[in-house]
């Protein structure tokens, strides 16, 4: 843990630390511990997204696993794009969806809700586990494991040791999450929120298990966000940090008329050490200016990234 | 917090006091802190669910007032059985429920979501707050909020002392017992797990509000129970404590194949100083008896009930 002086080593003096340190001074003098509660979201806020999300690295390696078991999967969409590695059906199919069409997003969808279908949630993570601490970043060269962004771990840590309560409020999969979320940002798998299928409990002698199901249950995701945040926080946050359009409604939602509070908006621009993108940003990039959140450059406000 | 001998003073020796104290002795020597996880039905199991859960007197309250407001409610049920104060109609529903005849429930949980359709989570907490701290039981003479049994917040007590986390695991409404569990019980908001209406989250320019839709989004009864621990929690709790047939599922899923775990059944036996009843709770007495899960009667092990 760092403390003190200690705290935010990875950030560089400027707007951003500063409304970071101010905003924790003045929340732990003037809220009470049980209600110093943060959020953040996970893909291209606590770790990189680019050129996927990890979790879609997780998914196309099932389905490629998927078609090598049995080869009619290998002419079918999105088996075929795993098993030849076609990453350009894949950027199409974003390309696709950011101009409103969704009819592959569907398809795609479709193939990762198949992806684990029957299997039980304790046997899911210890396959996101093991991908997570074996599987290495295509072009960063580092395990996915390391790929998470040391300022935003220093932040946590800084925000832990002033009493607050984290969350993980992630698009993403909630059990794809919660072997590593403890070990990568010190929050305990009970405090990861996050996209899930939907489960089924099947009774057996063994204490019934709980398993995935093709289907999906929820997609923690714009105004879905608050809700999730609500169900399983039961508070409003003082703090919420995202990077995309998809975390429009969140910032919004950690807003007070009594008390403290800070939006973190993270900005990718910085080509050299991460990547540099808007796409899925621009709403949000200008809620940001309107709003008055803090932009947190990478290229400007963190002296190191990973 | 009671420590040491002091614990579970309103407990009279006996198996279940036994089975639990060694439980939380084998579980505090074996088990690392972080997965000692423990989960409590709340109506019938924490606090007194006859002759009406205490939710639904909540509800019937608020149904009159809209009856009084409306005049063309107190015709149609369930506003005229609130109205008219009609326990025997709310006493058929039940019945008609057990005899496996949903129809008249279907009216109920239809009044039910209506009731609060639209109303903001905050504006809700406060009004059940309120509730749970003015209203009276109906026969037994005291504050609802002084209606929880004193030998099981002992026991949460205990848990607590020895490292576990407790969660609320009830059929009833999550954010109606929100407000009070952390007084009543010790346990935080955040680890109140129960059944709950659908949300929305409406943006505004205070930050936006999550509001209730008169709809159900889950009722946390049965199968669901596993499901939602596992969601909230993320873990397969060593002990579960229930009193109902919709707690079986939850007892069965406290199972491990190498840790200690416990299940508790509350047997309502006591018609002197709480209420005799095994209406809903005939397959869990079954269930217990094969399983070889602890019975906890109310007249036998409790040597005080409130």
């Amino acid at each position: 843990m760092t403390r003190g002086n200690a705290a935010l080593t990875s950030w560089r003096d400027g707007d951003a630390k500063q409304a970071i340190l101010e905003f924790v001074q003045r929340a732990s003098a003037e809220v009470p511990v049980e209600e110093r509660v943060a959020v953040f979201d996970n893909d291209g806020t606590l770790w990189c997204e680019k050129p996927m999300p990890i979790q879609l690295d997780f998914i196309l390696r099932r389905l490629a696993e998927m078609a090598e078991v049995d080869p009619t999967l290998r002419t079918r969409q999105p088996w075929k794009a795993a098993y030849e590695k076609d990453y350009g059906w894949l950027a199409s199919v974003l390309a696709e969806h950011y101009a409103g069409d969704e009819r592959n997003v569907q398809v795609l969808a479709a193939g990762i809700l198949a992806a684990y279908d029957g299997i039980s949630v304790e046997d899911f993570e210890a396959q996101s586990d093991r991908f997570l601490r074996e599987a290495t970043h295509p072009t960063l060269g580092r395990k996915y494991l390391r790929c998470a962004y040391a300022p935003m771990v220093e932040l946590l840590e800084h925000l832990a040791d002033h009493g607050f309560t984290n969350y993980i409020a992630s698009g993403g999969g909630r059990d794809f999450m919660r072997p590593v979320s403890q070990e990568v940002y010190g929050i305990p798998r009970e405090r990861v929120i996050g996209s899930t299928v939907a489960l089924e409990y099947r009774s057996d002698e063994r204490g019934g298990t709980v398993i995935h199901k093709a289907e999906a249950d929820y997609l923690d995701d714009g105004p879905e966000k608050p809700v999730r945040i609500w169900s399983r926080a039961g508070r409003r946050p003082l703090l919420a940090a995202g990077n995309s359009n998809g975390d429009i409604a969140m910032l919004n939602f950690a807003q007070h008329p009594d008390k403290p509070f800070l939006r973190l908006l993270v900005k990718h621009d910085d080509n050299e050490r991460e990547f540099e993108y808007v796409s899925g940003s621009e709403q949000a990039l200008k809620e940001a200016e309107h709003q008055g959140w803090t932009v947190v450059s990478i290229r400007e406000d963190w002296s190191t990234v990973f």
